[in-house]
């Protein structure tokens, strides 16, 4: 009864229909990046009231703070370096369809997740484990991004201007710069601070696109 | 004195002129959609830091989390289906009156619901109510959702593209959906864990929309 | 030093360049609307995992939970109402400038301690203060947006489509709602419950907008 | 092997494409300025119910909200002017590159970080750290503006309507609205009430921009 013989064409026609709005996967993406980095930010707690009697125990209460604050900045920076490469390839697409709305809901999904990995490594530095799964979830961040651009190439949703330059130059960066983070993670069989150490310094490099010397080669 | 005699004619106008941007029930939308598809997320703790000794320790107290975060892609996975199917209503239609404004603001409303039935059916997966809920939640959602349809296009608010084919697959779209879900519910009375095994299958189903097999027909 | 006398030229050039763009407003407007509304519904927390050993336990828990489940769909609503409110407005304006962008951040202050009055009336309904600060909360929202629509028009930046029968439909509609929801308020000497009930119904045929019977003519 | 031959020009190519859509940084500031906005309010906490017996007592416990409601709106106040000074920017400038989006991520850094600020300052206001803190926030919003438009404009980024004075103005507001907070900061060497009541005074003529008297001129 659930299975009338025309289903399978209505079916067909219905996912040729549905999410085909580009414009409304970046506003949703506009929406989770806005509120996942905010969200980050709640684990800054003001330094308890009663513990502070003077300027120098809310010195030492904001020093205590300082580590959090490092972390919330690199997973700011983490979050920066998605929303913008996730943009650039918004930019190169002309319109979507259902199955690319779900890779960039897939990435969303990776994107919300962020700030419990950032609480999860700000608290337990110490822990490879913790170091693991911020690399992970910046790995699933990747894989899901380079996928949903292959996607659209391969279902020829990309805007015309985008020539096999750029769409070749989207998915190196992808790659270059996972095997970098992957690479750092690896790191934590040394050390686990090490290990962020070269993450935060990548992502730095990222952020800042430095244009002269060797990283401008990265 | 509230009633003056000429208001009826003004109010029909006022009505006339409320609530008439669809972009801006698509720009809410997005919101409300980012807004509880990370506040989900919050219900991921970090482990006790005073807990966690040992790596081992850090593994148990992430692998205790997994139910969680199994009912948070879950959940997430609810809100995409839900996203992807009032964007679909939304690109066929063409403009927006206030009772069609309403029906999506209360749309809206279950959205925000989603966060509340899923921390429930988190923590009592073993109680049938806590299925039932979020069952009632789902339902509400393809409910309303059919419902604004069917209103838009008496309304004479789709846009012309839509032609009856796409109009019809959408309401039988919900009409199976919500049938799949019923019956997932229903399995509560043999045991609350099928049920949730069910509905996750249902909902799989219609994020990656195989193309092939007895699936496709659904 | 800080006052050169050419000063007061760049200021007036700065001022008539700044915040003109009423779709920022409204997409501001949307995101505090999007997170004020699910915030709303952080006061509604599941029963406590270790009260709950039976189905009849969490019947009586979720139970406990309809007063704030009530007051939250009615905070919803009064959103809901002042979100249409001010979309009809943004409708009818054809750009913005500081002074009306201040306007608007201004009715979106009140819109953010919404959640609060909320809170405090769920929690502390049989006390009148409770009431009348809710009612305030209510008051502040109409008299910004009345205010921002009266000066919308005297300077100029309604476009030209709305015309006067229009424009006085939006103001007379924020006179009466007002009307009514201060004499709601009011009842509060009689009974907190009767004040609250009024209120709601008042809401309530805003959302609905019956178009027949004496309710039509309000 | 990270680094083949090629890599310098296919790196430059990403970047020239990369992050290119103001409108893109205009939505998820809208965003990120939503959610900042209404986090501040989640300070505001109802009155514990056990201490309130009467209604006097709620009085009182309302009283006793009215510093951190005073913080809560000076800093919507703040939020505010930062969110139409960066508008006001957006609306002059044609088109972003990556180097501009990142300036604006950073800026909407200093946005999320400013419940934060808030909160110290309301909790330890008789604390010059705390002061220190909120208006090194205000500087580092203020730098970061100035420096977003420089960099538009040095980059040619700003859009052909925006002429030098236009151009020359955005900087001067900045540059005199930050010596006037620098100011009000210094004035904790005296009290700190003081200096929170002439940074006060500063936003409140921002907000209102007289345009009359000697404050006109500022």
């Amino acid at each position: 009864m659930l299975r009338p013989r025309t289903a399978p064409d209505h079916r067909k026609r219905y996912n040729a229909v549905a999410g085909r709005s580009i414009e409304r996967v970046a506003a949703l993406s506009d929406g989770v990046f806005a509120v996942a980095i905010t969200l980050l930010v709640l684990d800054l707690h003001a330094p308890a009231l009663e513990l502070v009697h003077s300027e120098a125990d809310l010195w030492h209460g904001l020093l205590a703070l300082a580590p959090r604050l490092l972390v919330y900045v690199m997973s700011f920076m983490t979050l920066g370096i998605f929303w913008v490469g996730q943009q650039t390839q918004h930019n190169h697409t002309a319109r979507s369809d259902r199955d690319l709305s779900w890779l960039h809901l897939a990435f969303l999904l990776a994107v919300t997740l962020m700030p419990f990995s950032t609480t999860l490594m700000a608290e337990f530095i110490r822990f490879r484990l913790a170091v693991v799964v911020y690399w992970l979830n910046i790995l699933l961040l990747g894989v899901l991004l380079w996928f949903s651009w292959r996607y659209a190439r391969h279902a020829g949703l990309v805007s015309g201007e985008a020539d096999t330059e750029i769409a070749c130059g989207i998915e190196r960066r992808i790659i270059v710069a996972q095997s970098l983070y992957a690479f750092g993670a690896l790191l934590c069989i040394v050390d686990t601070y090490l290990s962020l150490g070269f993450i935060a310094l990548v992502q730095l490099n990222y952020v800042f696109a430095p244009r002269f010397g060797p990283l401008a080669r990265i």
